[in-house]
């Protein structure tokens, strides 16, 4: 049976947290009642806090000000590190010029945009300018006429050899306590199989999403791997890239893994953290749960 | 270099030939020229022979017709295989009352239906009706809304644990000369994925569908595995599933397999086909191509 | 929570019974105390039964002979099927002369042989006789010095287009209570993503197991696949491939599935058997447990 | 058609080179004739340059021997980055007491170990010490006896819920000019499909090799990935790890994909170098190919 730590002693032996954010900060009914006090004393005791995301559905500047308006001030976009700034950091690095398709919102696709890059939606691609579409965007599974749009971005790919990046490897996500919604990055893995070619994803357990948040720490100070916890909810993207990238790791049972699951889960992937919280909310007295 | 054959000299050496459907007796354009010729011939040489297709969006009835309308007669309801039809096979087996989920053309779910069982679009499933949920079939990419009736499909597979059968493994199939569409078995690996279940898959390369057509041909005399020869365009379902039947199996080059990739494709996979002909149709003088 | 059914008044509704071999009728310390009951009790009301094994590593006169040496007198070898004698309707329909290469015990190799064909060991392939290698079959993990062999093997697949044939599909199987080996399915798997052909499989789930018993049964009497039932220990190949040809399945827990798992398993893998026994065993006084 | 450009006038344009070794730098016959004119150029020009490696079987200082005594005496160990490096790293920050199971060689498990660790070959586990077994790392395909160990090696996963590090991905490595043996890699993906559970896996493509090398590099001087090229031989390793990572890369004509499948291959994969070479080699007038 496995020990459950609490979060609080967990965070004093570290500089840095890293903080995945659905099923850890927030659920589908909004912030974790409490979580508040956590950055509280985040902030009180001078440690560095980061949000890790696989979540290229909005900018950092629109994510944290949904967490402002949740009652949570203390994320500022500089905080968030998203996989679609990796994706957006790959279009700057290496397509200089022409169109980015992509499947999403209009908004998803905003911030992707820079000087020599133009964006357009799957659905307005044509005869005309699909010989200046330069790469293909998967970013949100909202937005589009998936039907229309997703055969129109499997004869796309077909027609033109460019880069295909996932700006999110997840596959569904919770959307009430009971159902679940198919995400972007399980689109995307069927229009793969079905071209048969091979996309670029970003997002744990990825370490390329982890390395960004670690040299944006230090970019501030110089800091350790050692130095640094994930905490998450979820074992094959926060725990195992997590670990990978040499961080310890705490797992926390608010989200996507059950306290009733958690030892045969463990044992059956062989994915283990370096500790177990019931969740990263500190309670009232400051002592953790 | 791959040797060509000619069709004719190779159909005169079996008693029955199968025949895949499309790219093979027509493509999107319609039945291939000719194609009739074949067909004359057989029947005058009293060969059996039975088309054994990759589609369930359709029964029998409606397909034969679909060849009688482009012109050729000689095909017949009870010589069509299709992995509908086995779906179907399976739920009269299996699933001896209650609601049938699926999705699909309204049309594409007619002919499941039997006695004890009530066929039902995704769309309609709801409150009141999801206990009765007692197998979901994945029929036609086309009747429903991808993006509402897949979300509600992952959520009705993780509610009931009941078998989906997916009725056709196809990932995509051809439209026009320059494009394709994700077929419904594409779809299907996509849901199979993120549900993490495990579907039952009818279709070629898949043993069943070769059984099924033989089960009818022994119906009506005793004959050979070696005494039929399996006709197809496509290396990893006809000619795989052929093989692996026991069959001796013709690659025609009129659909999915091309002249300039035979002998990389061949080699790549390691799939042999016994002959290599331009297509099924036998030319004029009757001296095939 | 499942219902727990009693094997005797199952197999008193069937005409037929499938067994599986290893997990139903024997284990690492032999055949299961009292099995022979129920064989006993199958010949005593006329019921026929298959034992349907994915076992190429002996020809049925071995593996009958086996049952026997272990007290279990009524197997006898027009009783089996096992993915061995799959393998050898292959070779015998499709690869007509030359050289079959194999991996596995040379006991393993001599019941594929047949008038055309000579079989080889891997180890013995050469400069000399590479040529006339026309096939290579996975039979057995035993017999061969992996490393060299393995490696051989892959650059004998590498250099000659021919169909390479799996004739267990089993990843590992047990050894003791608490130890499992590596199958030759699961070596088989190995080499074919290292070359990055397709090999052809025979064994359960794959209904082509099922048809070859299906076909013995009826080459006796006319039986309806209704009024037989599948008996195994394991999800994803006895129950899962029973379900799909058509047959109602049996899941025992004498061998893989737990009964402390059984809930959490059936859930997650979405495989359903249509009832659950203890064992296969009839009780002494014929009650069944 | 692909363009082929001058290596030359290539690098003339980056101050840092990632070199992949082999097929880049040397092949089965040793070090690829007048590579060492490329380094001389380099150092001449004052740029960086790295090996970047999916080689764990031996440490730095014994690759960087193995070019000296092939004449190329510019490599000191410090230039070199190693899958294996990543897999010491890993087991510094994560694993901190206790025994490392390997299979490999002696010697490639030398360099792993550090002070509170202990490396044990698999044949050595025991009843007395399989408890003491904190990680399992996976190091060469030589050194150890397949058929016992790699059993040995399954069931000390079944019995012990510890990380299992894969030091190289690689499935195979070209042994002759028309041989190749299964490396690691392969072998290592078997056994995860026979134990179903997630191994951490460090070398190309993932990006945590690339942030292994650039971080040494900016220890050095701050430097933009931009200005940054990657050489290697491999499409789904070198260049899709390195476009992954945001750098320019170089496909170079001179091991693993060759000139006549170039355009297929490209086009099948969807993995596009930024340019194509010959070679890594710089020819005597210094103009290049």
């Amino acid at each position: 049976m496995q020990r459950i730590d609490n979060f609080k002693s967990i965070i004093d032996k570290y500089k840095v947290v890293f903080f995945d954010a659905f099923g850890v900060l927030k659920n589908y009914e909004g912030l974790l009642p409490g979580i508040e006090r956590t950055f509280a004393y985040l902030e009180e005791q001078g440690k560095e806090y980061y949000i890790v995301t696989n979540d290229a559905s909005r900018s950092p500047v629109e994510l944290a000000e949904s967490y402002h308006r949740g009652g949570l001030k203390f994320i500022n976009p500089n905080r968030i590190v998203s996989s679609g700034m990796l994706t957006k950091e790959y279009l700057d690095l290496k397509v200089k010029e022409g169109i980015v398709a992509y499947l999403g919102t209009r908004n998803s696709a905003h911030y992707i945009e820079s000087s020599g890059l133009k964006t357009l939606p799957v659905s307005e691609i044509n005869e005309s300018n699909i010989d200046k579409v330069n790469a293909l965007a998967f970013l949100d599974d909202e937005g589009f006429d998936w039907s229309k749009d997703l055969n129109k971005t499997v004869n796309l790919i077909r027609k033109r050899t460019i880069p295909v990046i996932v700006a999110n490897t997840d596959r569904a996500y919770p959307l009430t306590i009971s159902d679940v919604s198919i995400a972007i990055g399980g689109i995307a893995a069927m229009i793969e199989s079905v071209v048969g070619k091979q996309f670029i994803r970003f997002g744990k357990p990825d370490s390329q999403m982890f390395m960004f948040a670690y040299d944006l720490v230090r970019a501030q100070r110089p800091v350790s791997k050692s130095e640094i916890v994930m905490v998450g909810d979820t074992l094959n993207t926060d725990i195992l890239g997590g670990n990978k990238f040499g961080l310890d790791t705490v797992l926390v049972l608010s989200g996507n893994t059950l306290s009733k699951n958690l030892d045969t889960v463990i044992t059956a992937t062989g994915i283990v953290p370096t500790y177990i919280c019931e969740s990263a909310v500190i309670d009232n007295d400051g002592l953790g749960f």
